[in-house]
């Protein structure tokens, strides 16, 4: 029942490689249609909000990478933005782009059946891919909000063809070492019909695109009942689960911290990485979390997160192999379950503990966090200016 | 297979006789977390919201009454409103009370911990008592946004309590023509846990406070896969069906028109109410529409949701009761299904268009509309102050 | 309002053309893991049941074929049930092969860890296949019941890697014409995982197949709040639609009549395959019922579904496209949305009886059957044997 | 993080008194309408499914009593029976009545439109009524399969009528001590509408009829995304709350083991319980399972069970309450969410080792049951006659 030395070792070792992206709109507001919620000492602009990244990584060790998003994250000096990262011990990951809030998009972006809208949507792509350069990052994440409201509102075929012609463009302006990573959504902020709705659909315009173009799974992003580490092994198998946008979710919206709603399916997906050894920092799979915190205070959330996230690690590391492969290939039902409800079942926070101490920090990330007086500090200093807000 | 004259002019009288109530807040601009659009010619005050409502009844003939929202429709002389609305033939409906846009409310309103907040949220609904005495309303209309995000955020049995008490104090407030209307809804704006999810806790709430306390049931807040008519045979049943919030919904949100996503669902409810003998002026039941247009203009859409509940209401009529009773009483399963598909199967269309044209209307309500100008004039009229936005 | 005389003369001619293919177990007793009640006059042998589906052909005009079911159906003489078919007016359409029925299978059958048991399941491919020679079938259907029921069971992907291989064995075995259509399935009899549970894996297995291989899309196989629709037109696009397991669902089980559940998105489906071409009869998408009637009578269940099927399809002829398609293309939400509603709200009965009269059908085909006096025969006659049993 | 001596004593305390009925089908072969797996050495009679009922409680001791299904459970001799059950250290617990495998019950059974139909079906309560008096049963357990499969096929509201009237009779012929716990059930076996689809339909029918009527929350029959645990505390505040029938599922079916779907929704309905004051035994909620073992050995399938619900209920014990009311009064959201986590997070797996060494057990229940040779022997000796099969 309990872990062997050499595979709390081993889990160890893994643990200390991981490492997981935060998304700069994290630490902005955010809310729902019936109200945003603002919260004090909320960042004013792209440099704040690195700074409260920074902070994360802090005090958890894994999170050194934070996602942009264009055009809220626009600067002027993208070396001095990161300058600033590089100095918090942080640098500058996937470049988001935003096809949902101009007014043109209201009927669609890369679907859309005006060609000028199209044409402008993916040109946005190129500001985004000129960001990329800037600031040396390696993956164009497009999330697409296209989709129909109304049966019959448009031709689900002819978005699909227009979609495929727009993603050619954006994929050809990018540089060799760069990738498109695709994400799908099941609903919003389309009711009927979502362009990309499912990884079936993503994968397909993947496919068309070339190898550097792979698919994002977002643990949100999902019909109910659906499986989600089925699709993270088929994803897996065919080499193209490019990233995760990590959160979680009751029924509807996907912005509450990764591991909340059903902490048993987070772990059963990271042992799905975990067999297939795609945990290591050269699999390609980037691991990233995507959600806001609407009524949690912000930087306490994304800490959180991450240390969701890591113990759901740990306990896939912890998973016995070979007891586990042995009960499914005698059919004994009963023993492979119970194989992997038994890491599930350890307590792996002393092993965390131990392993931050090991790396110079402290056991207890929120706890040191809610000591160091960052919080009080940047009420006190972020005074006047327009708070940051939100996005998908 | 077609109806008898006989139906047909049954069916009319009952028609002539429904009345479907209009939410002001359809006419301000609405939309998701993402983005809302702005559309030109929105209202920008109560009295323009009024007037735009009135169009949907100058051309359906079935929309005389108009639902207020506070704090969005306080206005200074509520008289001025009622003789406004009254010139434009139309009258003042339930009045709807707002907790889930105050700062204050973030985590609850009636339900919060604190009991000056659920103070100051049950005061704001005797503000709302005061409308209905000013306006002649003799239904407050209660949405309960309070919910909980995450696992333990708060008590959850603790939470109905504050609740039960909350809703004496606004009930015993009420004048003794008045009725407290009480809504439930399965998730959102709270993703974990709302406070009243569902008709069984609506219900007892109501059964709780007294017979003028009746269950709203808004046809896009339930589970996937309920059965939504079986909720409204049964609240009929027990006497406590106060009223609809008539919309639709594919998955999320709850803003399409009413009939867009499922118009089959639409006809069985009707088909519950019509075999109820709920349809008349009398019944207690107030058929009210709540749903905003996010990409769709919004006065056609509000009439096309009109149009909508009266197909549906007049194919529910046309069932031939006697041939569905006599194959469900000798359990012919395929007789007693065909008897309720034959009327919906028939092409209602005619009917009321033949009805509209007795009633001195255009027999095509959206062609009119069209035809009269109004749009292009509240275009060109409605320039500057600021666009009314979006409620639940 | 009304179509034109030359749509419905359009609609008339594609009407004429339709087939839609039968499956020989609709007409066995069937039922729930409860109970399967059983009803007199059931088949006894498959020359009984093909008795019975040419009766739906008698009435209808549009169900010439009949799907197989292989151990169900397995006779010593093909020629005479072939001859024993066309002698009632119908042929021998799809050969399904049967994975679910063996004691070997409990824990999968192409997927089983254990190689004796993927072959075993891979041989009875070979005996459908021999059917298939025997009966000039063209169609091998495979659905797949295989899956998990507990988290860890077996390795996800291992599963896959397995499936694999015993595809491309099964798909080796077959002649030049023949395809090999697949099957995919949300739950059940699987609860936690499906080795096909979806669309997009069904897809990547056809792919990795080759041309001949082909997906099935069984309407009552997906997760709430899918949208069919969009899947249909994705697989079309991509050239890979092969046919329709045709049934309908509301939350679970997938065994109501077509049509029964959701009447409006059984048109929107025949949308896309009108909108796309699809419904000609050289398209290679093979229109079938897969649908078994727990507690309504077998024949007059199948007429019946039958007849959704075709009005479904009336609707969706009628759609005025060049109406629909100048409001889609103008971004006239509502319009398009409209035009759509037009057709579907068109009552076709009155196009499909007269459509019969042409043929020399009765208009009514339910009447007809009844006052035919089959059913009292086949009560009467089919006294003592086995009654034929169900499957999915 | 680590529970103090104190609380964990306490646990102790309160796990030393809980008990878990089991049902004596789950001791029989089940399987789904695909295919029933049959098992070596089940049960051919009641007699033998008492004596592996027992080996559950004799492993774990937590299990000392055993729901019986009539009719399958009829014996000539009740006396001996109980004198069996008292023999192998276990007693009778709740009578289950069965209405779904009667031929007349087809199109329904307590709400039949034929009133013979139901005066057959409650007929058949006063014989199980008599089972209660000759065991000593105080619960008698009714769940309606009751239902619709298709929209008309008879009136829902007719149907609740004749069922409010078929329980008073049932109700009226209970024993001054009995009490009649009554299920409800969102789908299945019926498809379109259930006769008893909520816990509001379940609560009304309790309250019509009288004190002694509760529901029983069976946890794997809700719609998705609802939230169990609300209705748990909602049925506890009203006083109703009889019995759970535990057991898990992902999308659909109902037959897993409780925990392995989701051991997080377990524990937060065992957080309500406890909170509630509610795991006493005489709290009037009856803990039952009701589950079926279809791919894995049933006993030691029952055993994991009753060990999951240990553990969930261990967790729950562990929450420091006063740190998670204190977070809650404070509107601290992560600090309660964190509060419940870290009981949830805790390997409670040591704790109830302990408690087993203590009562005299061995700390591994499964390891133990499988040392004792029981399996081989029931496979030895339980030849012939005729396996027992399944119930819902």
């Amino acid at each position: 029942m309990s872990p062997t030395p050499e595979a709390l070792a081993a889990a160890r070792g893994a643990l200390a490689q991981q490492s997981i992206e935060l998304p700069s709109w994290a630490f902005g507001n955010s809310g729902t249609r019936f109200k945003v919620f603002a919260q004090q000492g909320v960042p004013r602009d792209p440099f704040e909000k690195i700074a409260d990244a920074a902070q994360v990584h802090r005090y958890t060790g894994v999170a050194p990478r934070v996602s942009l998003h264009i055009p809220w994250d626009l600067v002027d000096d993208y070396d001095a933005l990161a300058r600033h990262a590089k100095d918090l011990g942080v640098t500058i990951g996937a470049i988001n782009s935003n096809l949902f809030q101009d007014d043109a998009y209201m009927l669609g972006s890369l679907t859309h059946p005006d060609a000028a809208v199209r044409a402008k949507a993916v040109r946005h792509h190129l500001q985004c891919i000129d960001v990329m350069r800037a600031t040396g990052s390696q993956d164009l994440k497009l999330w697409l909000p296209d989709g129909l409201n109304y049966p019959g509102q448009d031709s689900i075929r002819a978005r699909q063809d227009r979609l495929a012609e727009s993603l050619q463009e954006i994929y050809a302006a990018l540089d060799p070492q760069h990738r498109l990573i695709l994400e799908y959504k099941f609903f919003e902020p389309a009711f009927y019909s979502m362009d990309i709705p499912d990884w079936g659909t993503s994968l397909l315009h993947c496919l068309a695109l070339g190898e550097r173009a792979m698919v994002v799974l977002d643990t949100g992003h999902h019909a109910p009942g659906t499986n989600i580490e089925f699709i993270v092994a088929q994803l897996l198998r065919v080499g193209r689960l490019g990233a995760f946008d990590f959160n979680s979710r009751f029924y509807a919206d996907d912005d509450l911290m990764v591991g909340a709603a059903d902490p048993f399916q987070l772990f059963r997906i990271m042992h799905e990485i975990v067999q297939a050894g795609a945990l290591a920092p050269d699999s390609g799979v980037n691991f990233m979390l995507d959600q806001c915190h609407n009524i949690e205070p912000k930087i306490p959330g994304q800490i959180r997160s991450v240390m969701n996230v890591q113990e759901a690690t740990a306990k896939a590391l912890l998973v016995d192999r070979d007891a586990l492969l042995a009960a499914q290939t005698s059919g004994d039902v009963l023993g492979a379950n119970g194989a992997l409800m038994d890491a599930y079942n350890t307590d792996v926070r002393p092993l965390l503990a131990e392993l931050r101490v090991e790396q110079g920090l402290d056991p207890d990330p929120l706890a040191a966090y809610a000591r160091s007086g960052y919080a009080e500090t940047i009420v006190a200093e972020r005074v006047g200016g327009t708070q940051a807000g939100w996005g998908a």
